[in-house]
């Protein structure tokens, strides 16, 4: 209701497009490199979310940036495609090259990056930028400028540049705050101040040094920007560039102004660029965390099981997500009532004090309770004691740099005990496969995700495994084991996994 | 430049007060649960840190709050210990019991809330809020009032709210975004405001569902707030809360406004409450990410060699972090250089050309190139051939449940051969401890750090281990291996890393 109020005071563009760079800089990423095959993999995803322009590399670079380029070019995306280019006949020949109709170019403009970096004057760096823009054009192709550090370039001399480059025919005029150093207040200033002398579109790439890339890049649009640079999780050099998925999601649900991006695929592109780039983002990150629809406290549980609209200023499925519904120490009784009753189990008013606090004593442990728990709580409660079906009775494993990682495992399946021994790639796999092998004589579960981290420093340190197994008819269950043995920590997690499922059936 | 222009027409108080709420919001993040010690252990933190306040709990939710919020109290601390209670008589007394001199009580005032969560009336609302902080007051109690879910609340009923519990005396009164649906421009608004009717300190609580968390609040103060509620890592439910190190710095250095953080420890503070509530931080997080002072792009690395300041808006040294140039496929020739340079290398231009390119090559191909990698290429071009000091001869170990772990490994070390047996809490640690017991006759070289990761989803894919080994001089190297068995991976490692420092020395 506040943002109605304000949204009269604004200069809202109708559409704002979206230029994606989470190829390039993206892959900037201190620690990330992508392979070309990698490239291709990630801009298919993102012509499928939706992007209007993707920026895929800088050719001058390197080879593979090239390469990239063209392979990219051959998948006749819907999504344009665009280059990156400092204004030097080498590095636009390089783009141009490649066979892109779209050529971001760009060239320092700040005090800093004129003395420090390009040790140029500043009629040089202007006619630099006005050459490279007319050089484009003259290729028939879409120019992009940039002056670099747009944000720490004196006011009179950044105008007289985009002025010049708007004359030299550019079709987008990108402000760059590179450092990540504006606040919304300011960025809302400098971008109504150049929407008062400039007729091209104005674009904003913005960085989080501060934690506000986000919320710079909408102030830049309040004031009549019309393109948004953006990253798939933020992902960029430093503390990133402004994340897709936050800037999507505020415009669309919060400014009620449309983008060409498909929102509900947010949360697997999003996946999908950290399974590649091996950066994981937090569970508390807006939009596409794992935690951005869960709930635990029992204050807030009650409302979102009310109305979900309580606690959730958009619906989970908007964005590819699904909710989630966490006990804990604050779970409140309802919560707890409400999964029991999705579960059919019925418990009288005593036994429920009895698994209400032993929730609340596990929660003062430190401790989350997952829905099996509370199934395996429950049914202790109601006398059906949680039964290991499957017992390990003995085990052993032997591996080396010229052995074949072999183990034997002996377990008692429902007062039956049985022996096998099975090889693998190391010797996790080899305990798991004696396992299914003999499990697989009495129910068909199959491992479905193994997960392990080291929790503290050393290798005597804990190891805490995760595992999700499976079975045909979709049961499904964790198990969680922490040793200080890998190995054992992994038989036990795969076992504790194991008898959830077959007592769950 | 922009900031200084833009700042002439704010409100802005001349210092800000830090409410940390990481002990209250932060632990109500799905999957976090701390027990009694932990949160002992972070409040010591945080009052380090130097936070004006922080809310330790929620006494009425159960009886580990409360012992909690009582050991807090005994730790006697500069910062001021606050306890959450709505304003029900049951929950005040709960928080007054435990001793606190300073309660944050809150209703839900917007119609979602009023009509799903509470099922109460504006007028009972209003009466129990007026009612909950007269209590406080008559106990002595600084009290701190919060409209919960304030931004969806029908202006002149807020007002109404908040006017009356000023009347009733209450110390702070805050405006929760509680499901983060504002944008900085209506925060601004909203607060302009609330500042023109009320006399009370304004604090307001910003959640990150858009995030903008951090951004609403700095507008927040713009408008006139002269406290922010912030976690630390933006911890918190769904996206969580306005993180306390962004809105800090941002205060800090943008807005040249005090606060009472020692901004010093903002790096430290945020790995402790990760290692302890085991929420990782993603490199590209603002401020305390391992990437927020990182460079690799050539074209950047060029600039921050020759002036920090061209690519960083403010030093690593002000929140305790340290710069990290990384390698890669950007990587200019002017970094490399400056690398080789700090080790003392030097090559001529023929063998330079050499490493470039292969630095470029394995960019290409997605490998990132560390100090070590660096130094090993540059030593091959200059014929001093990266010789295995310590080779891996045979290999072997056994574990299971009634299994002491054991390992034999038979190690060339400088041509020699030697053979050791050894036992550990796991095949891993056997192994390692088997290497050293053989090569400390040589070298006093011990394990520093150790990580493990399953980089895909089953038990047979690869693993990746990343081991830090040191010896008493201070020298140190990484090791690193991936493949698909954990203990042939973690043995990689170590010998990788123990070649690489006794090469050096």
């Amino acid at each position: 209701m506040y943002i109605e109020t304000v949204k009269q005071t604004m200069n809202l563009p109708d559409t704002v497009k979206i230029l994606d760079t989470t190829l390039r800089d993206g892959e900037q990423t201190p620690g990330v490199a992508l392979t070309v095959d990698e490239k291709i993999r990630i801009a298919k995803k993102l012509d499928k979310l939706g992007v209007n322009t993707m920026e895929v590399g800088f050719p001058a670079a390197s080879d593979g940036e090239v390469r990239a380029t063209k392979e990219i070019l051959k998948l006749e995306l819907d999504s344009r495609v665009c280059g990156l280019a400092r204004p030097l006949r080498v590095d636009l020949d390089a783009a141009i090259d490649c066979g892109v109709d779209y050529i971001h170019t760009f060239i320092g403009t700040s005090p800093l990056h004129r003395e420090y970096k390009l040790k140029m004057d500043k009629e040089e760096i202007l006619n630099k930028s006005v050459e490279g823009v007319e050089y484009i054009k003259d290729h028939g192709i879409t120019a992009e400028f940039s002056a670099e550090d747009a944000t720490r370039t004196e006011f009179d001399y950044l105008k007289e540049v985009y002025l010049a480059v708007e004359d030299a025919g550019a079709d987008f005029i990108n402000v760059p705050d590179t450092v990540g150093v504006m606040i919304p207040s300011s960025m809302n200033y400098l971008i109504t101040e150049l929407k008062k002398i400039l007729k091209t579109p104005i674009s904003v790439h913005c960085h989080d040094d501060f934690g506000l890339a986000v919320a710079n890049s909408l102030s830049a649009v309040e004031a009549g920007a019309s393109q948004v640079h953006s990253t798939i999780n933020g992902l960029g050099e430093r503390a990133g560039n402004a994340s897709l998925e936050e800037v999507v999601m505020a415009l669309t649900s919060q400014y009620n102004i449309k983008t060409s991006i498909d929102t509900k695929l947010l949360v697997d592109t999003s996946e999908f660029v950290s399974r590649i780039t091996g950066i994981k983002m937090p569970p508390n990150k807006a939009i596409i965390g794992e935690n951005a629809f869960a709930h635990e406290a029992g204050i807030h549980v009650h409302g979102v099981l009310q109305n979900a609209e309580t606690y959730e200023p958009i619906t989970p499925e908007m964005v590819g997500h699904t909710r989630r519904i966490v006990l804990g120490k604050h779970t409140g009784a309802n919560a707890i009532k409400a999964k029991l009753d999705e579960y059919g189990i019925e418990l009288n008013e005593d036994q429920f004090i009895r698994v209400f606090d032993q929730v609340k004593r596990l929660g003062d442990k430190g401790k989350c309770v997952t829905d099996a728990d509370l199934k395996a709580m429950s049914e202790t409660v109601l006398g059906k004691a949680h039964k290991e079906i499957v017992k390990l009775e003995g085990f052993s494993v032997m591996t080396g740099d010229n052995v074949m990682p072999t183990a034997t495992v002996k377990l008692d399946i429902n007062g039956k005990v049985k022996t096998a021994a099975k090889t693998g790639v190391g010797p996790v796999d080899a305990a798991i496969n004696a396992i299914q092998s003999l499990v697989g004589e009495t129910a068909d579960i199959e491992l479905k995700e193994y997960n392990i981290e080291a929790i503290t420093g050393g290798t005597n340190a804990l190891a805490e495994v995760f595992v999700i197994m499976g079975d045909k008819k979709g049961n499904k269950a964790t198990g969680r084991s922490t040793t200080d043995d890998v190995v054992m920590a992994s038989v036990e997690a795969v076992l504790d996994s194991i008898n959830k499922i077959l007592i769950e059936r």
